[in-house]
């Protein structure tokens, strides 16, 4: 008798709230397949739901696997059936491993002058910094263990890391000008 | 008699200049082999050198496959070779598919005051750009078909995109941080 083969796998996207992340979650999908019918001749539509346990922490493009959850046929091997947890795009956060990016926009004039910014957590809370140095366009501040848990461990946490957008004057009249060629160094 | 199965491809980086993609080049490899004596039961080493045709505008990520160049062995198919083409890093230029990126440091005061820059194209020509209205951090310009060719058509080029890093002043004194406090708007 021939080897039966596997059909290759079929990969769904899985995508997961930064928030799901944080805390873990429980998602239900409901797949389709064809199964055999008792008479292993023909064969039906099936509905059944998959569930999957998605742990704190975890990575974008981490995969579960169901093993032979496609579709049945007569001469193959049903396809395992992939999930891959993709990041929900957030209105607010980025994410970076374990430590999110949240990008503050603040003036030219705040950024070299100072200023208090606040800086949301994802669970909802304000953080307030004070800006006491000049801010230039790279400089990032670290907010310790407001970010998400290890997948291994957590307990522990990523970082908050805070960047600055800068808006820039859109332009600047004679008399700026001339002020800001006194002031600023070459 | 058994169905002889192949070895897994091996794979090697290689390392392109930006200055060889621009241009195409020819690269020969030298790989060492073992090749079936023949006896048909003893292999010894044998050298060979590859050639490879690098076409101009070739993006990282290109393979280039010598089928069936790796070990004989009595039993199996032999390996392909596969040498996959990576950017070797460049002191001034980074790529962005048929793009180049240049970033050029200026310090705040030329970013808004205005200053005349100077930028290198990928064959050792320099361009003066005239900047006459408040650069910010996201300024991008474009300095249209200094790029590198198109893979599929290289009498078109990409362009050549400056970034700006600005340099912000490290502190700031007390008469400067009033000044400033009266320039910029809030």
């Amino acid at each position: 008798t021939k080897k039966k083969t596997q059909d290759p796998p079929i990969y769904h996207d899985l995508l997961v709230s930064l928030e799901d992340i944080a805390k873990g979650t429980t998602k239900k999908m409901r797949i389709s397949r064809k199964v055999i019918s008792p008479d292993g001749r023909t064969s039906h539509l099936e509905d059944k739901v998959l569930t999957i346990d998605i742990k704190p922490g975890w990575k974008a493009g981490t995969k579960i696997t169901f093993p032979r959850e496609g579709d049945q046929t007569p001469n193959t091997i049903p396809a395992d059936i992939v999930f891959v947890i993709k990041d929900k795009p957030h209105p607010e956060f980025k994410r970076d491993g374990s430590d999110l990016i949240y990008t503050v926009k603040i003036n030219l004039r705040d950024a070299l002058l100072g200023a208090v910014i606040q800086v949301p957590t994802l669970d909802g809370r304000k953080k307030q910094i004070q800006l006491n140095e000049v801010i230039n366009p790279n400089t990032e501040k670290r907010i310790a263990g407001e970010g998400l848990p290890f997948p291994k461990q957590n307990s522990k946490k990523g970082d908050l890391i805070v960047k600055f957008d800068i808006k820039f004057p859109d332009g600047l009249n004679a008399v700026q000008r001339e002020a800001l060629s006194q002031i600023l160094p070459r």
